[in-house]
């Protein structure tokens, strides 16, 4: 394979994780590794700042700023939740990439995000401009099918196992008359992140709460709920429970959803607040309510150090694979056989990533339909563990800001 | 003043903090330097524990346990909301310390609690048992007017401005359209776990988040509100927002009260979700809502060690006062005059604590009612200053739990 030498441009999108940075981060040092790559750029608001010419000069930041990426949430490129549809923003994207000689195109995002990348892709191909494409996974929801896990994932996990063991050592304290703790947490259709609170049980203590867990994956059933709480608050006095935000029932409809007055899409949540009404008028114990919303995937000052490392990795990874020439391909991370967790980057084409969704395992929930089974712990166990001792200012959490100065834009202005 | 040698009782109640166990460390650890105090018990949920004489022995906890209660949330002995009002019990009470040779209780609770500690002490008094009664405060809620500030309130505003800086910058990278988050913040009726999220801001930035800031001491007003959200969308794209539970509008009613379906008392809380529909249907903007709920009294993992070596102290200089001679007072915490922070402890009459509230001062707030200006800046900053490394287990935070060895009961059973 014959050196490509050119630029590179790195983009994000789609909802941050507390690492999403990390991978930036790896991405640039490990680019600035290699002769071919001359300029290291990055979009603003992913293929929006395509579009726009809204480029910055990442190898201009300090190595300081570059570290901070690190353990910095959000997006520090800005993230964006368009994609690339008409035919002429294809075009015009390509033209951008041209104008700045991008050959390396690395896209941090979620399955559905690597649709835009792939456009581009081959779109490039067609008019014969060589450019290589891949893509680095990213999501809290950990749902992409053809990695054994997703950068992201274990840092939510951590937080929502921390929490919820909090919540469950407050809960037991107060808990006089029955109460019921409803902690609601992210997820879409999936039962990852919901599963991860039962990582707050310490090992061989079944009956820790969470007392009871549920996913999407699950039929949701609301008489079973209510016979659920009163059999826990028999055995604890008190109920922890946890919801995942994309429940659905029997007939596949959402038992909760709200938003969308303002014209948007329906959001998920309010399953939270659902379950609570259940309670209170079938089972007539006190409820609280906690809804940890966007905090579950920002919580910077407690990320996975595992979780943490692999998202630098799995963006160092993507500038190795596009060196060595691979193109419309998503970096992966793919676990060693041992008992011993071991972990390294692997590759998987586009086409085999869009589209699919990677659910929690029938057989790795309980009989019950509440609980996870050894086979969940020892898959996630790994996922959570460590800690990175994040730099503090006046007390809070100190995180950085790009410099993000512009590249001079090379094209006239375009209405997208 | 001659020593008095007899046992001790520790008892919590009341909502937990972060640090509420700190305290009964400080307690326990104190108590073992004087040789007058011989035992060293806790009673189960406080008042509950001493009616029903469920009384264990910390001084046969190990060092390990006890030094692990300095970062376990929850209250490690049980808490409770009962207080004591029919004479039988007050009686009941004096013959259960009475019987287990108890000369100094030490009550950690808020300003609410001391009312019982004070009745069991006026009888004892009356009855000629000699008994030194002496509490430390607790909330989160920072509303006890005779100290400086409270231990747990330091921790609950470390964690509510990590928190909001996280979201922002989650905000800030996701707001490519108008977006609002707003966070629902604890507090009751006064607004300084609402005021500490201004902590998120940067020194001299004073347009960071949380753009708005509504505390329960500002009348709300509803079209005020969807001007303020306008202007800041405006400004900055997105808008942040955080919200005291216990708003209430120019004629003093609440903004929301929810719960109480089960016949408990209404809590409050759901201030998020009504704002999110005042925003949608009066300002046309895409809402996310997150409320912290029991997390921001339990997080443990980042407590201010600021907080936790005061709520620590705290402790400490109960015991040493009930030694001293104290009784009927309460532990305070007293700032020093310069400008570098120091802090001790004081003590204040029980007479004068129970039933005044302590409110965020009116001149603190500026003009515009949604933030916060110096004064606060430097009241608030150095409590939430430190970190505490909390050992972890499995990736989770590792707390303690009592062994909580039974004191052998005395007297009859009892019909509380």
């Amino acid at each position: 394979m014959a050196e490509l030498t050119g630029n590179c441009l790195i983009g994000q999108s789609g909802g941050p994780t507390a690492v999403v940075n990390a991978s930036v981060a790896g991405i640039v040092s490990e680019a600035l590794n290699h002769g071919c790559i001359e300029e290291v750029y990055g979009a603003l608001h992913g293929v929006v700042g395509i579009l726009n010419e809204d480029l910055v000069d990442l190898a201009a930041e300090s190595q300081q700023t570059i570290r901070g990426l690190r353990h910095t949430p959000g997006a520090a490129l800005g993230s964006c939740r368009t994609k690339l549809k008409r035919p002429q923003d294809i075009e015009r994207a390509v033209e951008v990439l041209k104008a700045h000689n991008i050959r390396y195109y690395f896209h941090i995002g979620d399955a559905d995000s690597l649709e835009s990348a792939a456009k581009v892709a081959e779109l490039a191909k067609a008019q014969g401009y060589e450019l290589r494409v891949v893509g680095v996974p990213k999501t809290i929801d950990n749902d992409i099918s053809v990695t054994d896990h997703c950068p992201g994932y274990g840092s939510a996990a951590k937080y929502i196992a921390t929490t919820v063991r909090e919540l469950a050592f407050d809960a037991d304290a107060t808990a006089q008359n029955d109460v019921v703790t409803i902690l609601e947490v992210m997820g879409r259709g999936t039962g990852w992140l919901a599963a991860a609170s039962s990582l707050a049980k310490r090992r061989d203590h079944p009956n820790d709460p969470p007392h009871l867990v549920y996913v999407p994956e699950v039929a949701f059933d609301e008489a079973k709920f209510a016979d659920d709480v009163r059999r826990i608050l028999k055995r604890e006095k008190h109920c922890v429970v946890v919801a995942g935000e994309g429940l659905v029932d029997k007939d596949g409809n959402y038992v909760a959803v709200e938003g969308g007055e303002a014209g948007a899409a329906a959001q998920f949540g309010g399953v939270g607040e659902h379950l609570r009404g259940v309670v209170e008028s079938q089972v007539g114990a006190k409820v609280r309510v906690a809804r940890l919303g966007v905090a579950q995937r920002a919580a910077a000052h407690l990320v996975s150090k595992t979780d943490a490392d692999e998202a630098f990795l799995a963006g160092q990874a993507a500038v190795k694979a596009a060196i060595a020439g691979e193109s419309e391909k998503l970096v992966t991370l793919v676990r060693g056989d041992g008992d011993h967790y071991t972990c390294e980057t692997g590759l998987a084409a586009f086409a085999d990533v869009v589209g699919s969704v990677k659910k929690l395992p029938r057989e790795w929930i309980n009989e019950d339909g509440v609980s996870l089974n050894f086979q969940y712990y020892r898959y996630a166990t790994p996922l959570i563990q460590g800690e990175v001792a994040v730099p503090y200012e006046n007390g809070v959490p100190a995180f950085v800001r790009l410099h993000a100065a512009s590249v001079d834009r090379q094209l006239p202005g375009y209405e997208a």
